[in-house]
């Protein structure tokens, strides 16, 4: 079988080839019963006395590297914050792998990495080591980073994805599509003008405000595959279905104008700075109204809750039903 | 500037690439104390009440995938599990991250991953998470790994590289070059016979056996840039020089004599399953004694000792003397 875009776009195809190729031919696959590869969560965890150290890795490919609203440094610090954030952990440190092309521009590589700073600093996240490779040109596009998140939480207060109960409510953090809908956007190159931006940011804040209340069940940031991925994917590994209020799912005007333009679902799309979190019912509002303090949950709102029967529901504006479905595959490549 | 092959190649160019354009432009660059970016050391670390957490990350690279000796699975299993092991601490977990180019072939990656499995079982070390991304044919040639180590310390027991002192012995625990030297013979497609390979192999068994004895001073394992570059980077980060005999360095025939033959030093290239470890004089028989029983340690010698003045001397079997200058750059691109 040949690899094909799909196979790393975040959908069935990619739960497939990661089950039948990757998890089937490895043995060992956690340390000390920590959440591990099987789990396919957003991150592993090590348990270490009274604490659990969390670990996610990824690598972005994103292209362009610099895109309206961020770069491939922003984003990958953020993306590796949020991995480790949604599993109820403090990050505290990344470790940054960068595979950079021969003859790529050293003035566009100290652009990335003070972007990397950045989010480091907003976050009081460290950069604590790294390693730099260079291919020979014509071998790799630009560049790739993979970033490696360590996060600590108290031990057994880690937050699966894996924990919805029916009768919780679903927060989701802000409004969807606005990252897979700006690059698409900006890559298509459109003549007329779009102040679409990606919404890549950090976002610890919101996880840390919304613990702190309590009554947080499960948590997951929809990157590839968006919502409709996240979604079905709590639901799914629950064990539980969901109903969702269309007109509760923050979206931008324009997100949703240029998304029919291109016959892109942005429920499909990846999203860089969001969270959907499935919280105790009667803390819901208490909840909701924390995240909206923070910086990058103004907008947040309670779209949904989770159902007995196992399919994420649609309650459309016009007052109909239909069942979004998870993505075979992200329907716009490399937007991480 | 334009990046070179040069900068990503373990010499001088890269640590200045490295302090001038990452150093220099990241502000957080620690937790807690614990080894961060600016030491440069094989992994950083993190203290936590009893513990140090040590992290190492690596971007692998190598071309070809398979080898013989081995392929870029155990390459970058063992490479972490290595840099984890020279800081002293006790390998448990890896996140792998895959970016593999579209069309590539399924059962290929299958070997890969079996290849990392075998590492992974050898040394208990679990695969605990990972990320797959796929790129567009012609974008990437044919896929990186980057590995992501965790391992574990107990509080203040790593060991640093910069911790030699005048009078310590250097062990060097077996042949040098093999891996550099056997990936350009193959490379270079020889005519005759070569039975070079590689030497990719975890050591933590090693570094476990000599800590049991205890009187380990610094460690790193020689690989971009060589013996040549480990001896003067272990040199230079403890204000010492060193006199080492050529005579005692284990060197197989056929690595000197294709090493000739191509114009490449044996001692500047890259080795994957060896270390270069500072001792104390007085442990020094009983730390070769315990290395030679192990797996990959049975040709270990005491190669030279530690001194006063700031270069590292060869002493060459004809009696002369030379300086082993730390090499501007890996002479053989694309090793790991």
């Amino acid at each position: 079988m040949k690899i094909s875009m799909s196979h790393g776009a975040g959908g069935e195809m990619m739960q497939n080839l990661i089950s039948e190729i990757i998890l089937s031919n490895i043995q060992k696959k956690s340390v000390n019963g920590g959440v591990g590869l099987d789990d396919l969560d957003d991150a592993a965890s090590i348990p270490l006395d009274g604490y659990e150290i969390v670990i996610s890795t990824d690598g972005h490919t994103i292209d362009p590297l610099f895109f309206p609203g961020g770069d491939i440094g922003k984003l990958a610090i953020s993306g590796t914050i949020n991995d480790i954030s949604v599993m109820g952990a403090k990050p505290l440190a990344i470790a940054n792998a960068m595979i950079i092309s021969e003859g790529f521009n050293s003035e566009e590589l100290e652009r990335i990495i003070k972007s990397m700073d950045q989010i480091s600093q907003e976050t009081g996240t460290s950069i604590i080591t790294g390693d730099t490779k260079v291919m020979e040109q014509g071998k790799l596009d630009k560049m790739v980073i993979t970033t490696t998140g360590i996060g600590i939480a108290e031990k057994g207060k880690i937050i699966r994805d894996n924990g919805l109960e029916v009768g919780d409510k679903i927060i989701l953090t802000g409004s969807i599509g606005d990252h897979g809908i700006a690059l698409m956007a900006y890559r298509e190159g459109f003549g007329f003008e779009t102040s679409l931006k990606s919404d890549v940011a950090p976002i610890w804040e919101i996880v840390e405000a919304a613990l702190e209340i309590g009554g947080v069940k499960a948590m997951k940031d929809p990157t590839r595959g968006g919502l409709a991925n996240a979604l079905n994917e709590l639901a799914e590994k629950s064990s539980v279905g969901m109903i969702i209020e269309e007109d509760k799912i923050p979206i931008k005007e324009e997100v949703r104008a240029v998304s029919e333009m291109l016959g892109i679902d942005p429920y499909e799309v990846a999203n860089e700075g969001k969270i959907v979190m499935g919280v105790e019912s009667e803390l819901a509002d208490d909840i909701l109204k924390v995240i909206r303090r923070t910086k990058y949950g103004a907008e947040a709102e309670i779209i949904g809750e989770v159902t007995e029967e196992k399919h994420v529901i649609l309650e459309t504006s016009l007052g109909g039903k239909r069942i979004i479905e998870a993505p075979i595959a992200d329907p716009v490549p490399r937007v991480c």
